[in-house]
Order: structure tokens, then sequence, then C-alpha cells
């Protein structure tokens, strides 16, 4: 018999259906009764006072049930909650702006009509006088003295500032026999998510206000709703329905949640806001790009003795939850090496941009291909196998960094060779004609956060509870949001899984901040382990009362009994047995009261020292993944054109729970870094989005993917349920530098600067 | 200081703004995504044998999505279930005929389209050939050996039968002084929610069924809807809107439910539908019409020796919850007074007219009419008072009935006593002058039943689950159903009690069987005792662990905290304390997990010998309400018009815990009683309605009203929470009486058939 019966399978999502047939409602798609439409007044100016806002005439106009503008918001600027001990960051943005705009799109006023034109023609009639300011778009120019001030707090522009220092890196430089310097940079990407962002709210004049949102944190978004509209948070309530992608784009709270609450209030009828793609595009987080300075020094052997790392990001006009990826590029380039001697310096900058936030690989992704690019470099002027440095460098389990990072599974090396092995590493790699060639890059992420960032008291991380109905099926109650990537199956295969019932005997409810216990959201690739040992814990509860009562119906020994396949039975003998739902009955008529558990996750409190935090000298996160994708592409020298052939992607999950997921999550991050590689690159001239929309922003689509090959390694994690680890944004980082270094492989000109288009590839060929 | 700082106040409903404001949500007024509409094709015959139906026609017109019939629906027949100890009886209706169709509304087929024109006018192209059969209308006539047999299964259409004998009739009957036989008889009477049934079903192709049901009992729609679409029970998700009254009309599970199910699972879009007013007059269940033969033996003192009643129910065309009703009309006359011999033969009979099922005061309310009536005309002959000869039988805190029933409380001979008062007695009874008078009748109902009637292995009665929230408040989740009686309101205090905290600390859940635990429903006045001891169990839980937290936080003995005002600080020392968020917030930080508390409530297990349920031998509720009511009335002599000037109600609720939802609940009885005393007749010729509207249905408007003076009785009850008992049916039950008798103190003339029409008097005054 097999070790498991529900988790490790391929079994079709919970949500498999009603995505198939078009039945599943997104936030978009939920009509209200006396539903409004409302539209929001964005910034022509990349820079400028707000003097006065006349509404009258959008006031005015037939159809308009209420226009709002900054005056209506409260004074606690929207952004992200902090908690310690995140680095200190200011909460700088109103939902609509109250003195300043700092960016063309940024939210002046709203209005909610009976129709989307009507709302649309309301705000042509609002009459705002702006006193244009000088404005500043590069992130360099941006911290000169006499550079415009973007925000009163900001000096110099700079919005965050991280800066570790763990080890001695002149030491580790001085005892180098290489040492290497680089200039790297990266582009604008946004996150695209086929839904755009979307709100429906309904402000009761009892004081409650209901919110339907496509949301990766709807308790945060609770509390960022609450504190707009100065109301206690107990009086929110979000409701996230189906949501159609998100990618850290939808775990920053947006001001159109709050604006709908404020224009529902006022109209005293339901208001939906749904972003066009040019919202969408322009108004949203997306990726930072970075200019980056890394010096890299090695011993002969290929063995890193030091980096000093100098990272400049800009993070646009507003913070969101860039501050935090600042600090995330320093701490994740903690692995998936061993750094002996490691210094940070990474600032962000205010220009008056589009703001920047968490994405995919939120803080990972650009460092790896700075990292992952030089130790080619560096392997080659070393004369090594890429294959062999990478192996001489990584973490291995049981290793403790300098950054105190406990790494208590590793599937690293077995990536690198699984996935060298199936690029065919050996018969290609600098033996291939011109043109073509192979690279490979590592890989290495958090599966959830160490700390509580966004909430100050609660209950636990994740929580999750399990009630048992009569016909032995379990209603599995859990905050989380599964955004698409499939967290509600993964949840209910874990709960299957340990009360040893089929897949269909799990109904989940999620999310609902009124109904479900607080999760902290999708985000930092932590539901799986996160919210997954909490429904292993509440089923685990559940099925040892399941099997208590059994064995005293079955006149047994607990300890002889197994529950599997929707039996509890005695191991061994699986006609003795009674079924799961004569279980819950028989407990039903003993105890007369209804049957349910909980069960909920923290992470372990051995992560050192939380003081250290801002030294970058602390655990971030219960447990680490790992992975290396390697790339075969062809080039053509004549036109620049890159042809992604194959990508041959290992991703340690620690356990793969549902392995169809897995793979489902490594095909979407190859296509999607696959595009930041090549394709994707948000242009602005002046402070105006040059291509905000899918004609000029460039996604990959079906016929430009490369073959995917997916593979799942598996290094069972002791922190994990069943041993799983995250499958989500740390299969999002390796494509880029894989790409880079098979480029080089290919043509011998390195590009380090993203995307790589035919231009650079051209220009780099004629300078080579 | 108060003893209480929650309860036992006249607190505001805790959904008073939206039901005020107008955002409460019917299901009516809920939108669904692609919502189709669906009507109900009804049969025009009384009884008729259904040969064919053609629905191509339907079919093919535009607009028109899903057209079924009785092919549809499974063969398990629609109707209550039924679990033991309850009588036997036949789940005789399909929720859409299959081969006969038994009274005229009966329904025989459906349509959902995109309007409800169109699908009004679809039913009229569904060809159906009917084989009409004899029909019979009097439940007399239906007994005889002849009579058209209206099912197969009921010999001389007998749809149930109850038969009693407690003690020895015929000697109590052979020791008395006075014996006295009457023939009563009652009318129809409709429930007449102003929110007629409605129902809207989203079937997924994931083969789960959503509803939003206007229903008393979402937990018994739910089995009754997956036993006629055949699907397991898991698969049916019920969620109960706001709901605009029911009066046990929505306690039966009516045909829309399932067929709305159906439809949408045709039409692959979500179906609604919504009686129209002469549906909701004419197919829904209504009070039973009864004809009494009822034999009273008292000694000269007035004291009651035995009693015999025999009474035939006009059911209509099904069972519904009638067979029941027929058992409670038998059941319900072992109080408000001593019976000590005991005799009831009841029989339900079938007839082709709509049929009947539980209607406020289910039970009692025809019964205590006739034994109201009968010991006023007893008084008369013995020359006793009318307070005195009740006074003398009735039921004392510590009696056990011949029944079993346990008295654990009775304010009753406080509610003689302060109602009488209250009217003036003393100075009026016998002593107005010609044309005017005043009457009395007492009161006696169950708070909630002792058994599971509908459900075979619940976990318990009534399950709550509570929910600590950082800010100090608390989700409370229920699955009753309140339906304009202010329940969730009730419980809602007693758990702000329980844990010390402000109403409006407290959010409430309900009512929706995927989310909230199960709960029997809204019938039998079951809800403030059973939910609410289910509440102040979860509150109770809630709060010693709350304590527990205190005391270490304050070092103090637990013994010595009080939990009120939000607060939890040491007796007399209301300084030294912390606030109950300061409470959760340590029990977070210190446990890390959520903290919830589970209550329950089942009934007391010394209800004697479940096995002499059919002998009428068995306590049927924890415990039982009592009340009086007088009235005083004027009658024109001329024209027979009686004009009710006042009626005094004062009712034992044991303890009020929002006393102005138990005014409500007095005064709504009143006009609903006063109106069937008086107006209310549903009217029937050769099977059709004759008053299919509010036109012709006369319901009491507010100018007719009498003044009412409620007045609240507390005996405390030892079961009840806080000592609560029901204030919800009981109310119902002796207005009737009381102006039968103030009819008879006015006029000299009794009244013993339902309604008191002017006809009736005039023709009373002239035989007199």
């Amino acid at each position: 018999m097999e070790k498991y019966s529900v988790i490790g399978k391929s079994l079709p999502r919970v949500d498999a259906v009603v995505k198939a047939t078009g039945e599943a409602k997104y936030t978009a798609d939920m009509p209200h009764s006396g539903m409004l439409h409302g539209k929001i007044l964005r910034s022509p100016y990349p820079h400028a006072r707000v003097l006065m806002i006349d509404t009258t005439k959008a006031e005015r106009l037939l159809g308009v049930k209420a226009v709002i503008t900054g005056k209506d918001i409260t004074n606690i600027p929207h952004g992200p909650a902090r908690a310690a001990p995140a680095p200190p960051w200011f909460k700088d943005k109103f939902a609509l702006a109250k003195e300043k705009v700092r960016y063309i799109g940024d939210e002046v006023a709203a209005v909610a009509a009976i129709d989307e034109d009507i709302a649309e023609e309301a705000l042509d009639l609002i009459e705002v006088e702006y006193e244009e300011l000088p404005s500043v778009f590069d992130p360099k120019e941006a911290m000169k003295p006499d550079a415009p001030r973007i925000h009163d707090h900001a000096e110099r522009n700079i919005s965050a500032h991280a800066s570790f220092h763990l080890g001695d890196v002149e030491k580790g430089f001085q005892e180098s026999d290489l040492v290497m310097e680089e200039h790297f940079e990266t582009q604008y990407v946004c996150h695209s998510p086929l839904e755009p962002h979307a709100v429906a709210a309904d402000f009761s004049q009892s004081g409650e206000v209901t919110l339907w949102v496509s949301t990766q944190t709807p308790f945060f978004d609770q509390v960022v709703v609450a504190e707009a509209l100065g109301i206690p948070v107990s009086k929110v309530r979000v409701i996230k329905p189906h949501v159609g992608g998100g990618f850290g784009g939808k775990a920053d709270s947006n001001p159109p949640f709050p604006i709908a609450a404020l224009l529902s209030k006022k109209a005293g009828r339901p208001v939906k806001i749904v972003h066009t793609r040019e919202e969408e595009i322009v108004c949203t987080a997306r990726r930072h790009p970075v200019i980056v300075e890394q010096k890299i020094g090695v011993k002969k052997d290929g063995r890193i003795m030091a980096v000093d790392s100098r990272l400049i990001a800009n993070g646009g006009a507003y913070n969101s939850i860039g501050p935090l990826t600042i600090y995330l590029h320093g701490g994740f380039q903690n692995g998936p090496y061993m750094i002996p001697n490691f210094k940070y310096e990474g600032n962000r900058i205010y220009t008056n941009k589009p703001f920047c936030g968490p994405q995919r690989g939120h803080g990972a992704l650009q460092t790896r291909f700075v990292v992952e690019s030089m130790l080619d470099m560096i392997a080659e002027k070393l004369d090594l196998d890429p294959l062999e440095i990478r192996r001489k460098n990584g973490l291995k389990a049981g290793d403790i960094t300098p950054s105190k990072f406990i790494i208590r599974s590793s599937g690293h090396i077995e990536s690198i060779e699984r996935a060298s092995d199936e690029i065919g590493w050996k018969d290609k790699w600098g033996k291939l004609p011109e043109g073509k060639g192979v690279g490979i890059a590592s890989n290495f992420f958090v599966s959830g956060a160490g700390f509580s960032f966004f909430f100050d008291n609660p209950p636990s991380h994740s929580g999750v509870n399990l009630e048992a109905k009569e016909d032995g099926g379990f209603t599995l109650f859990t905050g989380t949001s599964d955004i698409g990537q499939g967290s509600l199956t993964v949840l209910s295969q874990i709960a299957a899984e340990e009360l040893g019932v089929s897949l269909d005997q799990i109904r989940v409810i999620a999310a609902d901040t009124a109904i479900t216990p607080l999760d902290f959201g999708s985000f930092s690739s932590r539901v799986t382990l996160f919210a997954g040992n909490a429904a292993k814990m509440a089923a685990s509860r559940m099925r040892q009362i399941l099997l208590e009562v059994a064995a005293e119906s079955l006149e047994a020994n607990i300890d002889d009994l197994e529950a599997r396949g929707n039996r509890i039975y005695v191991k061994g003998s699986p006609e003795k047995g009674i079924s799961v739902s004569e279980a819950v009955r028989a407990y039903f008529q003993e105890k007369k009261e209804p049957l349910s558990t909980k069960g909920h996750y923290n992470p372990p409190i051995d992560v050192g020292d939380a003081s250290r935090f801002d030294k970058g000298e602390v655990n971030m996160s219960p447990t680490f993944s790992f992975g290396a994708h390697a790339a075969e592409v062809e080039v053509d020298k004549e036109t620049g054109m890159v042809k992604v052939h194959k990508v041959a992607a290992a991703h340690d999950c620690g356990f793969a729970i549902n392995p169809m997921s897995v793979e489902g999550q490594i095909e979407g991050s190859v296509s999607m870094t696959f595009g930041q590689a090549l394709l994707e690159d948000f242009q602005m001239e002046k402070g105006w989005a040059m291509n905000p929309s899918f004609l000029g922003y460039k996604l990959p689509t079906a016929v430009d993917m490369p073959q995917v090959k997916s593979i799942i390694v598996e290094s069972l994690d002791p922190e994990g349920p069943f041993g799983a680890k995250e499958a989500s944004e740390g299969t999002n980082i390796p494509t880029i530098p894989a790409i880079a270094n098979a480029i080089y492989d290919a043509i011998g000109v390195r590009i380090k600067d993203l995307p790589i288009t035919p231009e650079k590839i051209l220009k780099a060929l004629e300078e080579n």
C-alpha cells in the first residue's frame, strides 16, 4: 500500500470545475442590489500641489450619486501597517491625494454613478487646480541634494535604507584570490494578473462596511480600510471571491478599496470599482528596477570569501511595501551559497513614477540575476565548471549562515544535478555550435516570513478551523487566499490525508474576515507551510478524537487503528472497522455536541535575536527552498533575436503535496520570468507611461514559450507539513540568469541589464 | 449596581438599522449573476390523474432556459423527514406531481426564463392532459368508506391518527358533579407573512447547489433539497438572508426550494422563485380547521376530573407536518390545568384542499379556544368566577402531569391576576352595561421540543460557536433563523452579558448550513431557550478563559474578578482591571493561537420514557410557558359588529432578556389572533380559493387594533438561560377565547365556531 492516499497525488483542484465552466465568481462578476459604478480621477502631472478641487458640476450630473476627494479620507495615511521588528518606514500615501500628487495616475477624486459612462463623464466635470512642481524620475538624480523633494520626510528622497555587515568583508576580500566587481540593472516589470484589481463595497448605515475584494491579503485590507474610514477594524468585513492572479500586486492594499467604501458610505448604495487595464498597469505596484554594484571575492577553487553589494532601487512615488523589498534584497543574498563575509547597502529612492512593491520572487529575483551571472563570470576566470562553483558554495541541510538562517533541508545540489542532466549539460555546455548555448542558475527563497510585519497582536500567523459533519465530511475554514496557485486544494489534501478521507469530503470556506480565522494572507510563499501546518494540526486533533471513538466502538487499542479511505479500521484487518461518518455519529451520540477542532501555526522561535533584525542578522523564515533552472537558447547573431528552446526547472519544494500544482507553479514561473528576461519592460517618458496596454507591454504568449521540463526535488523538510516547503516564488527566480548565462555560452556576450533585447545583443556583439 | 448590564434591557435590535433603512436584503432582493426567473404551473383540478405533460412548445419559446416536470424529481417524496419518536407518517408529496394532483394549486411543472413575463407565457404553452377524478372537501365526507381515495396509503383518507388515554376517564366522569359536552369548529387561517416564500438556487456543475431561502429551518431545507435532487446532503448549502416573517409557514420545506435547484441544474444558471401573494395564500401550509367534540367533567368546586376530546382536522391534500399537529392537539390539553384523567382521539383527514401544517401556537390554539370557552360555561353553571376555576386547576411549579410534563416554573396565577387587574375585572365582569363585557383565557406552551423529530443523528439540538477578536469583539455563529422575532438580538444579549461586554461587541453570523453549527431551526418556540443556552455555554466558557488570563495578569484570584462594561476587574476595585480586548491579546500572546469556544444545548433527559411518546405520555419540552389574556369588548347588537377595546396580555416568559422584544411578540400575537377571532377566514368553493388576496382575506390593520397592554411575568425558569422561557407562540394562544368569553359577558351568546362574524352573532342573538 502506498504511504499516502491523498497527498503526493496530482488531484484536480477543488475549484477546477467552477473555473472551467465559468461559474466561478470574481469580484467584477458579482452583482449587488442597487450597485453603482465607481471611477477615479487621476493626476495628469508627475508632481504638483493640489490647490483646489471643485466637484460641483460633477455632483450635479444626472446619475451621479457621490463624489469624494482627499478631504473625505482620514488623516491616517493609506499604506501597509507595520509591526516590529520590520525596519521603520512611513505610511506615505492617502487613498485620495490630500495636498500633493506625485505621479501621473495618482488618485485625486472619485465618483460613483449609475453606470460607467456617467461616472467617466463626471470625472471630466471635476475641476482641479494644480500648481506644477519640478519632478524627478531618475533615482540617482533624485538623490542629489538639489533634487525636488517628493515627500517632506525623505531627505535626498531616500524612501528606505538597509545596511548590513556580517563578518569582515575587507578581510574577506584580502583573503580572496579573485575579486570581481560588476554593474547590473533591471527594468520595471508589471504584475499583469488577468483579473485586474477590483472591489465592491457596501456601507451600511449601521456603521459596518462589507467589501468583496480581489486580494491576496483580506485581513490586511480590513485594517487599511478601517483606518482610511476612521472606523473600528471590527466594522469592516472583507470577503475574498475567486481571484484571478496576484503575483504580489494584490498583497498591497490599494486605494480603490477604501475609495469604494467611502463612495458607498456617501451614496448609501453598493459601489464597485474595477481597474481598467491601463490603471492596472500604471496605478498599482510593480517590481523595483534596481541598479546594483556587486563585488565578489573568491578563492582559486571558487569558494566565496566576501560579497559587497550596493543597491539603488527606483521606488517610485510611494513606499507601498517597498522598504521591506530593500531589506529582502540584502537578506536573500545569504543563500543559496554560504557567504562568510557580507556587506550590503540598499537605498530605495522616491521618484515621480508609479510606485514599486512586492512581486513574485520578492527581493530575490534581481539579486539572483546579479549573483548567478557573476558566478559564471568568475567560474570562467577560474576555469571552473559553472556547476562546480555552485556545488562548492551551496548551502546544505544543517548549515547556519552568518545571517542566522537555519537550513533545515536543502535539495540544492540535487536540483543542480537534475536540471543540468535534463538539459544535457555535459554534452552541451561550451560544446554547442556558435549561436547555441546552455546556462544554469540556482535559487533560494523563504517559505513564509518569520515575523508578523503587519499585525501587532495576531492570535497566530495562520489559523484553521475544522468542523465534522454527520455524513463524514469536514468543513475547513481558512483565511488564506487562493489566488490561482491552488492553495485551497493543497490545504484540503493535507486535511484529507490526516483524516483518512477522500478529497471530496473536504469543503473549504475561504476567505472572509468575519468567518474564517485570521491568516496573514498569500505572500512570501507562506501558505503551504503555514496554513498547511495549521490544517494538519486541526485535522490531526480531529483524527485523534475519531480514533478514540472508533477504538471504543471496535474494542481495539487506539494505536492499532488506521484511518484511510473514509474508514477507521484495525491495521491489517480492514474489515474490522467503521466509516468515518459512523465515528462522527458515534461522537455526536456520546457527547451530544458538535465536533470541531482548531489548528494554528507560528514560525519556530529559534530564529535568533529579533533585535538584530535591522542588521540583517536574524532568521527570516521557518525554512528555505532551493532549486536550479537550466536553459538552452539559440541566438540569431544577425537579428539579435533569442529563442529559448527549453528550460529544465528543478525545484526543491520539500514534498509535493500536489505534484501537478507544483508543475503548474514552475511552468507559470518560467513563462513569467522568460518574459521578464527578454520581453517585458514598462517604459516611461517624463512620467508618462509609454506602453500601458498588452499591445505595448509584451507578455509572452503560448507560442513564445520554451519547452519546460518541471523537475520536483523533495528534501522532506522537518518543519513543513509532510515535509513540504514553498513552490510559489522560488520557482520564479532562476530562469532569468539561466537564460543570460546560456546566451553567454551561445555568443560570448554578457548582458547585464534587463530585458535582454535584440538591440542590446547586437550592440554587445558589435562592442565585443 | 444593577444585576445585569445587557440582558433585561430593551435594547434596539442588532438588525434594527438595516431594516429601518431598507438595506436589509431579503431573498427576493438579492441579484445573482445570470439569474433566471422561475414560475410554477399549478393544477386547475382539485383531484386528477396526470396523463401526459408536453413541454415542447414551452421549451421552444425564446428566453426559456429550462422546463421541468415530476419526472425530474427523485422518487423520494418531498416532505418533512421524520425521526423517532415522532408518530409515524408518510412523506406524501413530490415537489412536482408525479401521477396525480390533489388540490387546485398543486405543483405540476416549472419553467425558468430570462424574465417573469416569458416564464408566465411559457407556463401557458405547457400542455397537460388530466383525467379528472371525483374530489372531496369535507373531512367527515372524506372519512366515509365510499369517499374518493386521495392517497393510496390512507384508508378512509385518514392522514394521521393520535390516541391517548391517561388515567381513567370513565371513572373521572363518574366522580364528576358536572359533565359538559360541546361542539366547536375553527376555520382555515393563512400565515400571511409580508415576505412570501422565496428562493434563489445556484447549481454548480461541480455538483454543489447553493440556495438562498426565506426559511425558518435552513438545515431541514438542506435535507429536503438533497433528497429531491438525489445528491448528498453535504452538496447542498442553504443560506438564510433576512426573513420577513414565518409564523410556522416557513418551517415546512416548500416545493419551490427543490424546484429552483432543479431548474438551476438544468439551465446552468441561478434561478429565483418568489411566490405571488395568491400562491402564498393558496399553495403553502395553513392552520388546520378543526371540529372538536369536547367533554369535561368537574367537581362542584370546579376541579377538573376528566377530559375526553375528539378532534377531526381537515388536513387538505398533503401531510406537511400536520400529523405532528394532531399529536400536539392532544398533548397541549395537559396544561395549563391539571387533568387527572384524559382521553384524546385525533384524526387528520385528507381532502382535496390546500394542505395544513404548523402555525404559531401550533396544535394549542384551537384546543385553547375550546377549553377556555368551556371553562367559562362550566364556571357559570357552578356559579364560579372564571378567575377562580382557572386558579383552582392551574399547574404550579413542581407539578408533574399524568402526561409526564414537568412544570419547572409557572407564572400562571400571577398572569391571571395581573391581566384581570389590568382589565378591571372586579369592577367589570358581569357588571358592565348590556353590549359591553370582559373575558379572560389562559395559555400554555412549550419552550421547544424535547425530541429531534427531523434529524436522526444531530450533534446537538442547538450549537453555537464563539470566536474572540483582537479588539475585544466576538463573533457568534448560530444556525438559528431570525425571522423577525428578534432572536439574534436575544442571543447577542445573552453572550454579551455572560462575557461582560456591550451588545455592539457581538457580531452574529446566521444562518448558513456550510458555516454555522447545526440548529434545528426557529419553530416550537425553541430559540431563546435552546440556542440561548448554547450561546450562554459558549460565552461562559469564553469568559472563564478570559478570567484566567486576567487573574494572571492582575495577580488576583479568579473568584474575585468581575467581567462587566468591556472590562475584567477586581470586584469592588474597578480601577484594578484590564479591558476584555487586553485579555484577548494577552491570550494570543501567551497561547499563540486563536481563541474560540463552543456551546450546545440538548433538552434534559429526565423527559420520561420516550417509548411512551405515541401514548402521549412523555415530557414534550424542557419547560413550559404560561400566561393569561383579558379582553374588553363592545358588541353592537343591531349590526353584530364586535369592537375589541383592550387586550391585557400577561405572559410568563421566565425572564425577559429583551422586554421590548417580548412586548413586540405579545402585540404581534394580539394582532394575529384578534384577526383570527373576528376577521380571517380562507374560504373555498369546490376546491377553488374564494379570497386569495389581501383584499378578500382580511388581516387586521392598525386602525382595527385594540389597545394592547403587554404584561411581562417572570417566573425565572431553572432550565432557561438566565431564567428565560419562550415568548413567541404562547403569546398567540389565549386572545381568541378571551374575546369569545368577553362577547358572552357582553351579550350572553356563545359563539363556538370561528371566526366570530357579525352574521353568527346576529343569528345567535336571534336564537337566544
